[in-house]
Protein backbone atom coordinates (compact mmCIF):
# COMPACT_ATOMS: atom_id res chain seq x y z
CA UNK A 1 0.00 0.00 0.00
CA UNK A 2 1.14 3.62 -0.80
CA UNK A 3 3.16 5.48 1.87
CA UNK A 4 1.10 7.93 3.81
CA UNK A 5 2.54 11.69 5.14
CA UNK A 6 1.60 13.19 7.95
CA UNK A 7 2.66 16.91 7.64
CA UNK A 8 2.23 19.12 10.74
CA UNK A 9 2.28 22.87 10.62
CA UNK A 10 4.61 24.03 13.68
CA UNK A 11 4.64 27.68 13.29
CA UNK A 12 0.73 28.95 14.18
CA UNK A 13 -1.22 28.85 17.48
CA UNK A 14 -4.10 29.96 19.53
CA UNK A 15 -4.62 33.64 19.91
CA UNK A 16 -3.12 34.19 23.56
CA UNK A 17 -0.94 31.00 24.27
CA UNK A 18 1.94 31.73 24.20
CA UNK A 19 3.69 28.45 25.42
CA UNK A 20 6.81 27.28 23.47
CA UNK A 21 7.71 25.48 21.93
CA UNK A 22 4.31 25.70 20.06
CA UNK A 23 1.44 23.15 19.83
CA UNK A 24 2.63 21.85 16.33
CA UNK A 25 6.06 21.78 17.09
CA UNK A 26 4.81 19.64 19.88
CA UNK A 27 2.92 17.60 17.79
CA UNK A 28 5.59 17.09 15.53
CA UNK A 29 7.68 16.10 18.14
CA UNK A 30 5.05 13.28 19.74
CA UNK A 31 4.33 11.80 16.41
CA UNK A 32 7.80 11.27 15.04
CA UNK A 33 8.13 8.67 18.76
CA UNK A 34 4.83 7.32 18.54
CA UNK A 35 4.06 3.70 17.76
CA UNK A 36 2.88 4.21 13.83
CA UNK A 37 2.87 1.43 11.57
CA UNK A 38 5.52 1.14 8.70
CA UNK A 39 5.21 3.59 5.95
CA UNK A 40 3.91 6.75 7.71
CA UNK A 41 6.55 8.96 7.41
CA UNK A 42 5.62 12.68 9.55
CA UNK A 43 7.27 16.10 8.49
CA UNK A 44 6.67 19.82 9.78
CA UNK A 45 6.08 22.77 7.40
CA UNK A 46 6.35 26.07 8.38
CA UNK A 47 2.71 26.96 6.83
CA UNK A 48 -0.23 25.70 5.66
CA UNK A 49 -1.91 28.82 5.29
CA UNK A 50 -4.59 27.58 7.76
CA UNK A 51 -3.46 29.95 10.45
CA UNK A 52 -6.79 30.30 12.36
CA UNK A 53 -6.86 26.49 12.51
CA UNK A 54 -3.83 26.15 14.43
CA UNK A 55 -2.51 23.42 15.03
CA UNK A 56 -3.39 21.99 11.76
CA UNK A 57 -2.10 18.58 10.30
CA UNK A 58 -2.61 16.97 6.87
CA UNK A 59 -2.96 13.34 5.92
CA UNK A 60 -2.02 12.69 2.67
CA UNK A 61 -0.96 9.51 0.89
CA UNK A 62 -0.24 8.72 -2.93
CA UNK A 63 -2.14 9.65 -5.98
CA UNK A 64 -5.20 7.25 -4.99
CA UNK A 65 -5.69 8.42 -1.86
CA UNK A 66 -8.02 11.18 -0.65
CA UNK A 67 -6.18 13.86 1.06
CA UNK A 68 -7.34 15.22 4.44
CA UNK A 69 -6.66 19.14 6.21
CA UNK A 70 -7.50 19.00 9.93
CA UNK A 71 -7.28 22.06 12.29
CA UNK A 72 -7.93 23.12 16.07
CA UNK A 73 -5.50 20.30 16.98
CA UNK A 74 -4.25 19.70 20.53
CA UNK A 75 -1.67 17.72 21.24
CA UNK A 76 -2.28 17.25 24.74
CA UNK A 77 -6.14 16.35 24.55
CA UNK A 78 -5.85 14.70 21.06
CA UNK A 79 -3.30 12.59 20.41
CA UNK A 80 -4.37 8.97 20.80
CA UNK A 81 -6.90 10.48 18.79
CA UNK A 82 -4.58 11.43 16.39
CA UNK A 83 -2.74 8.16 15.96
CA UNK A 84 -5.67 6.18 15.97
CA UNK A 85 -6.92 8.21 13.05
CA UNK A 86 -3.70 8.46 11.49
CA UNK A 87 -3.52 4.11 11.78
CA UNK A 88 -7.07 3.69 10.12
CA UNK A 89 -6.05 6.34 7.26
CA UNK A 90 -2.77 4.20 6.35
CA UNK A 91 -5.11 1.09 6.73
CA UNK A 92 -7.22 2.25 3.76
CA UNK A 93 -6.58 2.83 -0.05
CA UNK A 94 -8.84 5.60 -1.27
CA UNK A 95 -8.34 7.53 2.31
CA UNK A 96 -11.75 6.95 3.26
CA UNK A 97 -11.76 5.57 6.57
CA UNK A 98 -15.91 4.77 7.36
CA UNK A 99 -17.90 7.74 9.16
CA UNK A 100 -17.71 5.83 12.35
CA UNK A 101 -14.45 4.53 12.59
CA UNK A 102 -13.13 7.86 12.59
CA UNK A 103 -11.97 9.77 15.73
CA UNK A 104 -14.23 12.18 16.29
CA UNK A 105 -12.02 15.10 16.18
CA UNK A 106 -11.61 13.94 12.50
CA UNK A 107 -15.45 14.01 12.29
CA UNK A 108 -16.16 17.95 13.46
CA UNK A 109 -11.98 19.02 12.71
CA UNK A 110 -11.95 18.47 9.12
CA UNK A 111 -10.85 21.89 7.29
CA UNK A 112 -11.30 20.33 3.66
CA UNK A 113 -10.69 17.14 1.87
CA UNK A 114 -8.82 17.00 -1.36
CA UNK A 115 -10.07 14.19 -3.82
CA UNK A 116 -7.82 11.26 -5.28
CA UNK A 117 -5.32 12.60 -8.03
CA UNK A 118 -6.20 9.43 -10.10
CA UNK A 119 -9.91 9.57 -9.60
CA UNK A 120 -11.85 6.13 -10.14
CA UNK A 121 -14.90 8.24 -10.83
CA UNK A 122 -13.74 9.19 -13.94
CA UNK B 1 5.30 20.92 -17.00
CA UNK B 2 2.94 18.39 -15.20
CA UNK B 3 -0.56 18.96 -15.89
CA UNK B 4 -3.00 20.82 -13.75
CA UNK B 5 -6.22 19.63 -12.19
CA UNK B 6 -8.78 22.61 -11.13
CA UNK B 7 -11.33 20.78 -8.37
CA UNK B 8 -14.69 22.73 -7.78
CA UNK B 9 -17.66 21.64 -4.99
CA UNK B 10 -20.54 21.77 -7.37
CA UNK B 11 -22.70 21.29 -3.60
CA UNK B 12 -22.69 23.71 -1.16
CA UNK B 13 -24.04 27.26 -1.28
CA UNK B 14 -23.74 30.09 1.08
CA UNK B 15 -26.65 30.44 4.02
CA UNK B 16 -29.97 31.90 2.58
CA UNK B 17 -28.51 31.59 -1.05
CA UNK B 18 -31.39 29.77 -3.14
CA UNK B 19 -30.17 30.64 -6.63
CA UNK B 20 -30.13 27.47 -8.91
CA UNK B 21 -27.91 26.30 -10.14
CA UNK B 22 -25.61 26.18 -7.50
CA UNK B 23 -22.37 28.94 -7.37
CA UNK B 24 -20.18 25.45 -7.93
CA UNK B 25 -22.32 24.86 -10.97
CA UNK B 26 -21.97 27.76 -12.29
CA UNK B 27 -18.09 28.00 -11.80
CA UNK B 28 -17.54 24.63 -12.84
CA UNK B 29 -19.15 25.04 -15.97
CA UNK B 30 -17.90 28.48 -16.46
CA UNK B 31 -14.01 27.24 -16.13
CA UNK B 32 -14.78 23.80 -18.52
CA UNK B 33 -15.92 26.69 -21.55
CA UNK B 34 -12.70 29.28 -20.37
CA UNK B 35 -9.83 29.67 -22.43
CA UNK B 36 -7.62 27.90 -20.02
CA UNK B 37 -3.81 26.29 -20.87
CA UNK B 38 -3.38 23.10 -22.27
CA UNK B 39 -2.66 20.40 -19.48
CA UNK B 40 -5.69 21.96 -17.15
CA UNK B 41 -8.12 19.92 -16.46
CA UNK B 42 -11.53 20.76 -14.88
CA UNK B 43 -13.63 18.59 -12.35
CA UNK B 44 -16.45 18.75 -10.39
CA UNK B 45 -16.68 17.12 -6.81
CA UNK B 46 -18.95 16.59 -4.32
CA UNK B 47 -17.91 17.70 -1.09
CA UNK B 48 -14.70 19.01 -0.41
CA UNK B 49 -15.57 19.63 3.58
CA UNK B 50 -15.39 23.02 3.33
CA UNK B 51 -18.77 22.96 3.27
CA UNK B 52 -18.79 26.58 5.36
CA UNK B 53 -16.73 28.34 2.44
CA UNK B 54 -18.87 27.87 -0.56
CA UNK B 55 -17.69 27.90 -2.98
CA UNK B 56 -14.15 25.98 -2.56
CA UNK B 57 -11.94 25.21 -5.06
CA UNK B 58 -8.62 23.57 -5.18
CA UNK B 59 -5.81 23.88 -7.31
CA UNK B 60 -3.07 20.85 -7.83
CA UNK B 61 -0.74 19.50 -9.85
CA UNK B 62 1.63 16.56 -9.62
CA UNK B 63 4.03 15.21 -6.60
CA UNK B 64 6.23 18.36 -7.24
CA UNK B 65 3.65 21.52 -6.77
CA UNK B 66 1.95 22.92 -3.70
CA UNK B 67 -1.72 22.04 -3.76
CA UNK B 68 -4.11 25.01 -3.05
CA UNK B 69 -7.88 24.94 -1.48
CA UNK B 70 -9.73 27.77 -1.76
CA UNK B 71 -12.77 29.15 -0.51
CA UNK B 72 -15.64 32.13 -1.03
CA UNK B 73 -15.73 32.26 -4.39
CA UNK B 74 -18.35 33.93 -6.58
CA UNK B 75 -18.46 32.17 -10.44
CA UNK B 76 -19.94 35.89 -10.74
CA UNK B 77 -17.09 38.09 -9.38
CA UNK B 78 -14.31 36.02 -9.54
CA UNK B 79 -14.24 34.13 -12.82
CA UNK B 80 -11.47 36.48 -14.46
CA UNK B 81 -9.54 36.25 -11.46
CA UNK B 82 -10.02 32.40 -10.99
CA UNK B 83 -8.90 32.09 -14.69
CA UNK B 84 -5.92 33.99 -14.40
CA UNK B 85 -4.59 32.69 -10.78
CA UNK B 86 -5.16 29.28 -12.70
CA UNK B 87 -3.08 30.64 -15.15
CA UNK B 88 -0.12 31.61 -13.34
CA UNK B 89 -0.04 28.23 -10.83
CA UNK B 90 0.34 26.55 -14.47
CA UNK B 91 3.53 28.04 -15.52
CA UNK B 92 4.98 27.60 -12.31
CA UNK B 93 6.89 24.17 -11.33
CA UNK B 94 6.38 23.93 -7.77
CA UNK B 95 2.92 26.00 -8.00
CA UNK B 96 4.29 28.60 -5.79
CA UNK B 97 3.22 32.03 -7.85
CA UNK B 98 5.23 34.93 -6.47
CA UNK B 99 2.68 36.87 -3.85
CA UNK B 100 2.38 40.01 -5.44
CA UNK B 101 1.12 37.62 -8.94
CA UNK B 102 -1.17 35.73 -7.38
CA UNK B 103 -5.05 37.54 -7.49
CA UNK B 104 -6.30 39.21 -4.28
CA UNK B 105 -8.74 36.36 -3.74
CA UNK B 106 -6.36 33.45 -3.83
CA UNK B 107 -4.12 35.94 -1.09
CA UNK B 108 -7.20 36.87 1.07
CA UNK B 109 -9.39 33.06 0.61
CA UNK B 110 -6.61 30.82 0.81
CA UNK B 111 -8.56 27.71 3.06
CA UNK B 112 -5.60 25.66 3.33
CA UNK B 113 -2.49 24.89 1.60
CA UNK B 114 -0.37 21.64 1.07
CA UNK B 115 3.34 21.12 0.44
CA UNK B 116 4.70 19.07 -2.39
CA UNK B 117 4.45 14.90 -2.16
CA UNK B 118 8.14 15.58 -2.97
CA UNK B 119 9.26 18.01 -0.70
CA UNK B 120 12.43 19.27 -2.41
CA UNK B 121 13.60 20.92 1.26
CA UNK B 122 13.96 17.40 2.53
Amino acid sequence: MTDVTVTICTTCRRAGDEADPRPGTRLHQALQHADLPQGVKVRAAECLSACTRSCSMILAGGAQRWTYVYGDLDPDLHLEDILSGIRAYKDTTDGLVPWRARPVIFRKQSIARIPPQNDPQE
